[in-house]
């Protein structure tokens, strides 16, 4: 069993400690009405109380439900918010370029990045990430979108996890039984694209990475052979969207 | 003296064994119509020939001597280019937010990155970053915009080095004879808004980051102690930019 309590404070001290090393007060946190989102939020209400800016982002093709639950979970918590339709943002994206849903739901992730770190400007604010770590070995986010944050506290939780911390917390029913999803089209859910539920890629993840073992050594175990085929694929395919530009190393003479 | 004829064989080496590690065969390239990114763009062409995507995307805000001068570039280069007008993003930003230009600047240079890597994805290549180290130093970008990339070939040549190395490219004397600009507004310039020229800021770059020389040993050389204050707070205070989001580091029990 995970002591989520210990967790939660542990995370609180972290957040709590980074602020401080920026001098600046305030966090800034998008919130889409999915899991993570909401994990982060109310970790940032118990650091930061009301200095967070918390943001809500939807597009023409993000769901009612998603809208609504946020706004629910800021109720519960107590949590003041402000709504920026990125609609029309959107829209002068697909008028000037392009009709392709995996592009459009890139390109409406980075829009949100940039809103963020808009209101981080404008209220003198650090952006607090929301990508779980299956997300981050899986690279299954957009680099310079959703991925990008000044600091995140979730990071190292799987997301197979993350649903007990967030019973723990207090997280709404509503958020906690939908299937996961970056809802950048209707009923898209991120184990409909990946082919598997959080549970298993979580467990061959553990063993994958955070043990060592070899994919013979999983596959004795009982896992699925393709299974891990594509879990070490995908890390290895996207472990850029982790790294920082390379700069060419010049020798002067 | 600088050999500029090797530095050149070095950074067409570095772009070439960058992209073959990606198994892709092309990259993408934003052109200003300023100098770093016209150096970039002929080290692309000459490391891929049209295995390039050049993209132009003035906005509302960009000079006409910007796109005209890029245009000349890509034209004695035979580089092939396109255009994106990014005006309607920009002005969906501004009817749904703010009018702040210094906000504006920042956004456009998000909206741009991100133009960038729909382009990328578009044309299975990577994007080819254009930041030169004096930027990088001074932190004079937008982090998650002209400053997000996968490779750069300039970022270890100051900005003052990087007029020789220009003109030993041939880039069109219109491009190197310009102030150097972030062309976010109208008469916008580095040096008018850092307060010192390049080769001011450079020379105490070089003494201050390269040789690890201390105030009191660059002044006693004859440099102004305001303007190694004014590098030493910003290089500080800008460090977070060239860095990846910190990750909260879980005791598990």
């Amino acid at each position: 069993m995970i002591n989520w309590k210990n967790i939660e404070q542990q995370l609180i001290n972290f957040l709590k400690e980074q602020l401080a090393l920026t001098k600046l007060e305030n966090v800034t946190v998008g919130l889409s009405g999915g899991l993570d989102s909401a994990v982060v939020a109310i970790l940032c209400k118990k650091a930061f109380g009301d200095n967070m800016s918390c943001v809500l982002m939807p597009s023409q093709f993000s769901s009612q439900s998603s809208i609504d639950d946020a706004k629910k979970l800021c109720e519960k918590f107590d949590i003041k918010y402000e709504i920026v339709n990125i609609s029309p943002m959107i829209d002068a994206y697909i008028n000037n370029m392009n009709n392709d849903k995996l592009r459009i739901g890139n390109y409406s992730a980075r829009v949100r990045m940039s809103v963020l770190y808009d209101i981080s400007s404008r209220d003198d604010s650090i952006v607090v990430g929301t990508s779980n770590k299956s997300e981050l070995l899986l690279g299954y986010g957009t680099i310079f979108g959703d991925i990008a944050c000044a600091i995140n506290p979730i990071g190292q939780i799987y997301k197979s996890d993350e649903f007990e911390f967030a019973k723990y917390l207090g997280v709404i029913e509503e958020i906690i039984s939908k299937k996961p999803s970056a809802d950048l089209w209707e009923g898209q859910t991120d184990e409909g694209e990946l082919g598997y539920t959080y549970k298993q890629m979580d467990d061959v993840l553990k063993l994958l990475v955070d043990e060592n073992k070899s994919k013979e050594e999983i596959v004795v175990l009982g896992h699925d052979g393709n299974l891990v085929d594509m879990l070490k694929y995908r890390i290895k395919a996207n472990e850029f969207k982790g790294k920082l530009p390379v700069i060419a190393n010049i020798k002067w003479s």
